[in-house]
């Protein structure tokens, strides 16, 4: 299948987190890829690299779009790393690049990520995260995963 | 005084709000201005456009920082358009030319921009806008440009 | 072999251009993708367009960093289209997002490109391109082809 | 007169540059001043520096947008300065603010910022600087000044 066809999964959240939601973010990275979808995440660690290291362990295809000017600078298990050289301000072209968007707990950061999604009008689906309008509440790693790609036809 | 010695004030909101809000942010606006503050904001209608009325009613200096490729698409109350071409992602340019902001009502847009402000250390302070952690909610517009030159240690 | 491990060529130029610079652009994608490289370009019409459908002819990744908020709006032979929302300011994150740059025909965008890619370090081969110091002429596509691996260590 | 009713003459040119062209640079500022024009530039040193130093003399309005995340990195001759966060990539940005640019020596930043204002539509006046289609040579600071300003319909 044509990787452009397929469907692009956001998974945002911070670059530190606790253990569990690291693990959630690998599970959703891991769910993502085993349903062919494309993980798209800001490149970076903590929660970026859990749910990029999750989706090239189902063989996944991963791409990270980083703050700063060199490819280089994503995480061991990005395919496709796009550096902008935007620094904070490539946080809009992180949601803007995916068909739904599964927040990870995550700060300030993860949130300007999901006022973008809502406000480019993508679904947003979160675990431990923002407890706020806009965001569809999910109950652990295999449910918003089932309810991002339900939300995009393809159940 | 040098303008570039003014505390800017940034001023976040809606491209469209009700007349309560209007109203409020109009306010705020003036205060800003009479205390010889800048007043920073997205440059378009709404609450931004009500709020660079405002100063520009207290003899203020008005900078507003637009989505598109063309100064003039500023409202008529702005001294100073700067274009970018960024389309929403100018929203962080916003709040990274404040030294405070204020946010009145708005909706996921002034979400990204309240996101914004804590990323870069800024303080906000609110007016019927987002109720969430990071926000500072205040009694009314006097109040909110009270607290924020307070907060820069200009009171 | 890791896609992350390949080498990048840019290939820039114009929305629109004449056959024989379209031929030109097709022949420098085919051969960078049959050496390996990944192509990076614009991922709109013109040279853009037949570099990546050359690429795609030699079984080639080929990634395209679009001016609007939507990845569709790539042309047909892109694998991984990346929005930007940046207008033409996106131009820089073309050249950002390869190794070396191969330039064919273009005019003032393609010259903000040529400018990025030596603000940048990438070396610049050109076809019929601007003749202006930063840009080493090359003599079709495929000694464009040569010297730009050649540039990177990989010839 | 509004501020926003004045022409903005954009003066680009290199971070570091000889004698001669900060001498150029300054002249150029206070021309454009003394013609009620505002100022628009890069921000930083070298001629960008000097155009503002000369503006301020003949006391005009300067702007300042610079490729950080604080203002406060604008020279000290800056009255607005604006922070962007883009780093290089704001090049862009500083021609689309201007009515009409007007070049002094520079590298290859200054070519990015000729290359975007033909890009928009900005007619470009050089002294010094790149010997390419799209700049019209000026004979020296007073020459450039007034064909930019004629470029404007105001002379």
């Amino acid at each position: 299948m044509d990787i452009v066809k397929k469907p692009r999964i956001g998974v945002i959240g911070g670059n530190h987190a606790g253990p569990e939601f690291l693990d959630m973010a690998r599970e959703v990275g891991r769910l993502v890829a085993g349903r062919g979808g494309v993980l798209v995440c800001g490149g970076l660690g903590g929660v970026m690299e859990a749910a990029a290291r999750g989706a090239k362990e189902a063989a996944g295809l991963t791409i990270g779009i980083v703050p700063g000017n060199h490819p280089g600078e994503a995480n061991p298990f990005i395919d496709v790393p796009i550096a902008t050289g935007l620094g904070y301000t490539r946080n809009s072209l992180v949601v803007m690049n995916a068909d739904v968007v599964i927040a990870v707990d995550g700060e300030y950061g993860t949130l300007s990520e999901i006022a973008y999604a809502v406000v480019f009008g993508k679904k947003v689906f979160g675990l431990g995260t923002w407890d706020i309008k806009g965001v569809v509440r999910a109950d652990g790693p295999r449910d918003a995963v089932e309810r991002a790609f339900a939300a995009l036809g393809r159940n």
